[in-house]
């Protein structure tokens, strides 16, 4: 709704020792948990004695699944799971997950989470081979290359192992084959996926709120390039491509993620109350009342007020009913929109100087426009702290900021940022502290996105179309 | 979603100068800021040039309201709109308002909030003179009244005035005549209406956030039994019912109304904050962390931490994506089904005694659930504290207590209900108090469904089908 | 989909001895084989026990009625279904029957097929009275007038009876009360009204044809003026309306009706046959082969073919699959749409002398595009003859013939027509023969449209907005 | 609706010489005039300079396509189409076509009807390079032969070419490349395949019907193994797959094409009557009346009238509204399902001796059931004619007799199956008539289904699941 940056997937698997379970229910309940990491489309796929049946389309998890779709996935003993968010105004069914495909082998579902910075080259050399392409996501390249892989190893395990040498970047897998269950997370581990068990079931999970959601108990997050393989005979482990503590998305600590998950061992929602302990003492400022952006910048807004000792307070309504269908009839509602999703509660702002908290400026627009809502409110000064570094950087492993063009730390000074909002002062994280926040999490971080410095080569090619839902390709003007 | 009282209705009225404005956009905007008060249907009507078009439908705002349908709806110089709950599992698209009908002077549209508690002594006085009645709601009852009237009076506000010496109870109206908008309150002012101005059009709302969402300024609440009139020659009260301060629903101030809206002066915002500082007062307790029930738990836990000095946390996450259409699959899932709507945040409440604020028990299973959760989640102690005295009497002014027996502060004391949850504590907001949270209030105030004292005789009909949606009266059986 | 006359509706109802009968299913299995009579909103009805569940919406059977609406309405022991046809492109779902209100004695539902020449000045005298109406439709001015006179008389037959001498015009009723279930037709018998027996329990419909879809044996038609009441003593009729053996609408022989009903005795198909036969005799012909516009025109050309000696031959197919969702994108495609509609089979005309027989002619102009169709095919001769006589005059007792200046007959002579049209020849049915061709049928006849002598008064007010849908009045301009 | 067989699949295609036109309309038009050949999916891709764009979905085309996916898939100067009919219960929208896929030289668009007897072969071979499927349809095989070609061919036409001498059995297709249309039909020729012109474009339809329906003009039919090609230098032919008059479907010209078709120089309607005719004179009977089974059966049954001088009547009305939704509600309405479809004209068949004609049986329950509503009727004697031969063989050539054993003609003699029916005598047309029907059809006949004698070797593999939606194979098992 507001100018954030999106996660583009969640992704959700489950192994029952059980023929017939409900699979697809867990999946259902589990997408729900997971449906912040990706609002544009849905599905799921579900194993039952060998043969895979799945249903994914276009829209949220409630548009898309009812008690008819439910049923006809229906019942089985392997179920994954996706959401997926689109970057682009585009949307295309093509691109919903998982994807099942049919080889060599068998059948195959997988779900991935991430971005390959090496999938344009890939995909020239398997279409130099005659493969043939239906999407334009870097999953139906990861299934070639697991393909291609399988016809010379000796299982799925094997094959996914295989691949992992040739697919570069950020992906966390769920890959469901007629008999196992794989879950595989990059040798960098740029996305989260963990791990648990529910009533001696396996369960994984971009996320442990989802584990919550349906009553699984966290065991662990997997390793940076961890496999993880369940069948009937068990769990069990590649380590093959582990090579260290990796480079985690810091951002999902700052905003992806769900407050109430816990990675790599550190709760989201104390990381945010830390952003916003550092932010206080990085940029004091003597004020009345510390708000924050609701729903986002609300914990961070506790962590600055619990620091600086200005009290905390509820600063906004946001309108639950706002969705993705609302109407705005004339230009006049237009300017007015973000007053419609965001009302002032004037009584907490009025005739005070109010600290404002945001976990991340894009494109500054929206923050803007609340400072003035603030001001009109009656707020007598306004300081705006955001609990993230200014974005400089695209990110190649799964977000959406693709263009420096767009972020505004790249055209204005912080300063001028200020003044172009109408703050009366701003301030943002320090890029030293914003890796300090997930206090003992037992991760490396990757930072590209504030840095410039990236933990793998930047894509030499990068996927002229690689938002486009459509199949546009014109290279056949030659002939 | 929860086990929560329901308002039934929210009602918007806008009169605008200018011939072929764009009234259903502004009614469609308010219509979002008013849903919190009614899910089950929706619509507006506009008056253009003196035809009425409307539209209405079962559903939520973005459910019933696309482009076409307000395209169809159109341009005029007045509307109305209205968000209707149902208080029981049935719907019925004919209960749907906006009302919209013909009588003898012309075309006449009403929305309405509220009941009368003589509705089914006039029903029966107009059925012997040979009425008929499409549905059950008391809106037609009100329509009648008005047209009956209307035959002898020289003008529709003439009939309004006179049809309110009649119907008894609730209500806040909005009504449009072919060249009038009149807005009208009950003498007693049980619902809320206030009157606000957009580029000098005026506009009518059940709250100012419905203002605020359009860019209007507030200008005033209507007084309790007043009517107010626009039409081209501007606009005009008057105060024939106008008695005294009257006994406004207290319980808008803790749960109904939206905390960024503003009543009879008070912020009610700030009226659940003065809850939560009664409650600390009443019932003080030590412990570590105090943590509201989301959305509407969460000002009175500010207000209970700012009084009592223990921290204010984040408790739960709430998932914004579970709507009416989540499907529980299995039993196991039903069981589930509070965490997957509500998740703890471990890092807040593990090892902590924690105090937990809601605004009120009705049936108190959920609240049980949610102590069970914290409990797993690792608090060492949960003290339930309530801000709102507990629920004795039933309601006949438009909301949904409409039995005793389902009432748990009918069948335990408070102690039993804290241990019948598991809470270590629990304590209620006193009736004493409860009248005293909306500071500044210029009103009087009805707390029947505490007290048992109403300010008006208890109906003595109750209509036995009064929330059935299908027409099923039997009288017919003798003839 | 071409130029044609409507009906406006078809009624059903059903009275089983039996409780918690499949009354709704039946019902709506008799309105598929009745949506010929109106296709723009149809409904059902129950009642079970006295109390009546309905469920009515715009669309086709099929797009208002599945599983889920179906359940809804659910079992009972009787039921009426209704299909609507608009004549207006305006579709109103406030229109849909069947009208359910609630009077002083309870409970009634009503279905209704025709027009009322008097519906203004009944309403004129109800609104005076406080009546309000929520709809536009004659329907609700019946539902008024029987609840009037049920104050007084002792029961709902009783009522429905007096009632009946003062509406004027043309319907065919069945009403359902909490115990009874009542059957009238005008004392003109202007729409048709059967009576059929299915496995004892007693069912009425607009058609046979409905009879025979549900497995029911025809008793026999209704008399003009006549109410059947059915109820656990049994079946029962009033006849102080019959006086006569009425007038018959007979263009129910010539088109509105399914050519596999029999009315009056008279089958519908063999009446088209002999349609023309006549034309036939009337207007001869040389020429090769003889083809009808499908599906209405089929029966005559058999019937022409016969009389004639000139072979039937199929002239066309006709598109199954384009219905109200066909979009014309461009004008290019619009001036064609007969073409996808109709598409002539070349080998039945080319190099021939063709008769082209279609059952009536209102405006033209689908008529002259078909003639011009055929010669593209290769029609050496095109004969146009018409299965009725011109339409002159205007219809006021159920269908849409509501201005003369539609009408071509009226703007041009019976050549011009032909010469307009493109044909070689053309001719009419004469007014003489049109009462002929329903051999033994024990009915007179209504031929106004074709002679502007009508058996009852034509209406001194029309109601302005008889086919409006939205409410529309603007009366209330002078207070 | 009836016991019939289905052809698979109706294809389309239009290259206009004018950038930006509205070849998405004429697709849209065009595929209403084949859904009769397949009911199950539908779709159309647009190629707008060289970018593809397309939407296909389940349902009709009237359910897939409105306004806004037409506005969606745009304008363009190159479209195709595809109407597709499932064998199974089973619906997939991953099934439905235009396949639009992308490979080393750009993106490539397929519209297929027909069905390969090698493709499984293929498609082990695909897969034992690597190759992934998404579906089990034929066209995926098709797109990667042609992709492999296309890697050492100079072009797309030349890859399509060389693909023709892997894939064998019947396939008439149409091939958008980004700049080429290319049509091509299969060397025996057994699905139609016509080419015709509008308004200088070119455009490719499985039916004459499809090119009136736009108002194209017909040029001629592709000749078996002719290969069109048209880009902007023109329209070309390549030939070199040509080797003599093929081996037509005769069945196309029984039942599957639409009447109004011309194929191979021979009407449709005029064949049919034709084969009414022989069954005159192969199976003559006394009888009073000669009645078809709409729609199919009406064409022979004039052609057995006007041999046999037995007058033609209407026998039945067929109920048009009846679709695929429709609700069977209990056993004895499932029963009856067969009079709700089809109704019988009384008047025409009562007291009479009755030839019923229909053009095939399948497993002859329907015809049984109207044999018995013939009695019920009244008919003294019903002679069943049957305008093809029995059924006795599976056919592997794009339509759905895929087992032996489902076919009546395998468990019963003639006689048994008229007995079994209750008729009173039966004949089938013999298959030495039944490919003279087409007088002065220009090509040879595949009658497989009927004498067991295929034009090409039946296929060794079958694929097992080849109608299966879901993905199924659980190869992986050995792993």
């Amino acid at each position: 709704m507001f100018d954030k940056l999106h996660e583009e997937c969640g992704i959700f698997g489950i192994y029952s020792q059980t023929k017939g379970s409900d699979v697809a229910a867990q999946t259902y309940m589990a997408l729900y948990a997971l449906q912040h990491r990706g609002q544009e489309s849905c599905g799921i796929a579900v194993c039952d004695d060998g043969v895979i049946h799945y249903h994914r389309d276009l829209g949220l998890v409630p548009d898309v699944f009812d008690k008819e779709t439910l049923d006809k996935v229906g019942m089985g003993n392997m179920a994954i799971g996706h959401v997926r968010y689109s970057t682009t105004g585009q949307k295309s069914r093509s691109n919903a997950q998982p994807l099942v495909v049919r080889h060599i082998k068998g059948a195959m579902a997988l779900a991935h989470n991430g971005n390959l910075t090496n999938a344009m080259e890939l995909r020239e050399g398997l279409e130099m081979n005659g493969a043939i392409f239906h999407s334009t996501n870097d999953t139906e390249v990861i299934s070639y290359m697991i393909t291609k892989a399988r016809i010379t190893c000796g299982s799925i395990e094997e094959a996914v192992c295989k691949a992992m040498y040739e697919i570069q970047g950020a992906y966390s897998l769920v890959i469901m084959s007629p008999s196992k269950l794989i879950a595989a997370r990059d040798p960098h581990g740029f996305r989260p996926l963990c791990m648990g068990e529910l009533d001696g079931d396996y369960v994984f999970a971009s996320e442990s709120c989802a584990l919550d959601s349906i009553g699984a108990r966290f065991i662990r997050d997997l390793d940076p390039g961890e496999i993880v393989v369940v069948d009937k005979k068990g769990v069990r482990s590649i380590t093959e491509h582990c090579t260290g503590p990796g480079h985690f998305c810091v951002f999902e600590f700052i905003y992806f993620a769900r407050p109430d998950s816990v990675i790599s061992g550190a709760s989201v929602h104390t990381a945010r109350m830390r952003a916003g302990s550092f932010l206080a003492l990085e940029h004091p400022v003597q004020a009345d009342v510390v708000i924050g952006v609701p729903d986002s910048g609300l914990d961070a807004a506790l962590g600055f007020s619990r620091q600086s000792g200005i009290p905390y307070g509820v600063g906004f309504n946001k309108n639950r009913y706002i969705g993705r269908t609302f109407i705005q009839p004339t230009q006049r509602e237009r300017e007015r929109s973000v007053r419609i999703k965001l009302n002032v509660v004037d009584a907490t702002v009025r005739d005070k100087r109010v600290v404002l908290i945001d976990d991340s400026i894009v494109r500054g627009t929206t923050t803007g426009r609340i400072v003035n809502l603030l001001r009109e409110a009656g707020a007598k000064e306004v300081h705006v702290r955001i609990s993230a570094p200014p974005f400089l950087h695209p990110c190649y492993f799964g977000t959406d900021i693709d263009s420096r063009d767009k972020l505004i730390a790249n055209k204005m000074s912080i300063e001028e940022i200020g003044a172009h909002m109408g703050a009366d002062s701003i301030g943002f994280l320090s890029v030293d502290n914003v890796t300090k926040i997930a206090e003992g999490a037992k991760c490396g971080f990757c930072i590209g996105c504030f840095s410039g410095e990236y933990p793998v080569e930047e894509p030499k090619k990068v996927q002229k179309n690689k938002f486009e839902v459509k199949i546009s390709e014109n290279l056949e003007t030659a002939d």
